[in-house]
């Protein structure tokens, strides 16, 4: 769809890149991946991302832009009219960016705690969840019929909810609470351009257990 | 400007009500200004932000708008070309969100700690100011020659830092080190709808000692 060089710097596990992948694969837009072994040390990230070293970044056309909301909003910008993230109508733009800023630090905070505050965490995540089953409404996507901006913010929740269920051994959320949300989850897995990038579940699995291990030991 | 129905919910000492004021200002549109006086419990908060229940909400034709930096977003794109708080380059524009996005946790750190803490928390306060002067380069607003969005979110440091400084006792940048950040902070406080929505200096400090030490304490 575009002549631009398209360089994404991402890490296999990490939701943030898969985000700015999934957008680029519904978009049609050619890119090259590019795997950081080191996501907070490497020269390229401090070429690319020196303020927050972080991933994901994409880099467009030799020019570096971090933060994957920031990523997607620019896709959009640069994108014809086909396959647009936000909807068009300024009032559902700014939900929709309400939405996917809402659903970025769901998960994260259950991740280094244990005991009751793990519980507490887990409590609000669950919480959350049930917050966005709201927001789904009836629909099939956050976006209505087609997968849009908050689909691609929040997707990752559907691979990961149950993996980190069964790493705390605890449930965040009930299948009974949240049907809409069960059904989106499999119904964004299912689609060609989100299937092709997940990680390997047992690889994410083993992972996320020892990023678990080192962090409530550090 | 518009005929539309535009009212914002806020509260005095709030920053993150000012940066929307100060845009509604600058772009010259008509609003109302609603002072919450009990921001997270009041009924109008509970019916226009049930979700994150918090100020600041614009409220657009009866629907409401939370989140700062979204409302910005939304001013920006329901305005005519004129005053434009994003420019207008795709690539300028995600540079302009990184930065409002990075300046938006900046000092609210330092607000509750003490000690060895709060020293560490007010190093990471100076540290992003001085990437700030960086950002800002040689030129007289982020916007460039006219006040653009990363200036309306960073605004408020120019009037808070001094004051956070006066109540921690302890200094967060130095002159020297941002020669550019403070002739900025200047100019901005000067621009006309900036001046008119500051708070008193005295009745901010007396309101944030006060919220310190209740946040120390609880």
């Amino acid at each position: 769809m575009t002549m631009d060089e398209m360089k994404l710097i991402g890490y296999w596990s990490s939701p943030l890149a898969l985000r700015i992948e999934w957008s680029l694969k519904l978009k049609g837009i050619d890119y090259e991946y590019v795997e950081e072994t080191e996501p907070r040390k490497s020269p390229l990230i401090a070429k690319y991302n020196p303020i927050k070293k972080q991933i994901p970044v994409l880099v467009h056309d030799e020019k570096p832009i971090p933060e994957s909301l920031i990523v997607l909003e620019h896709l959009d910008e640069i994108s014809t009219d086909q396959n647009k993230l936000l909807p068009e109508d300024p009032y559902e733009r700014a939900r929709a960016r309400f939405w996917a800023k809402f659903v970025t630090p769901v998960l994260v905070g259950s991740f280094s705690k244990q005991g009751e505050e793990l519980e507490g965490a887990v409590k609000e995540a669950g919480e959350a969840l049930r917050t966005l089953e709201q927001a789904l409404g009836g629909k099939r996507f956050f976006g209505g019929d087609d997968v849009g901006f908050v689909d691609v913010a929040a997707g990752w929740f559907a691979y990961w909810v149950p993996i980190m269920e069964d790493i705390l051994g605890l449930k965040i959320i009930d299948e009974k609470e949240a049907p809409a949300l069960k059904k989106w989850f499999g119904e964004f897995l299912d689609l060609p351009c989100v299937k092709e990038r997940l990680p390997a579940r047992e690889k994410l699995v083993s992972h996320l257990r020892d990023l678990r291990k080192a962090r409530m030991s550090g």
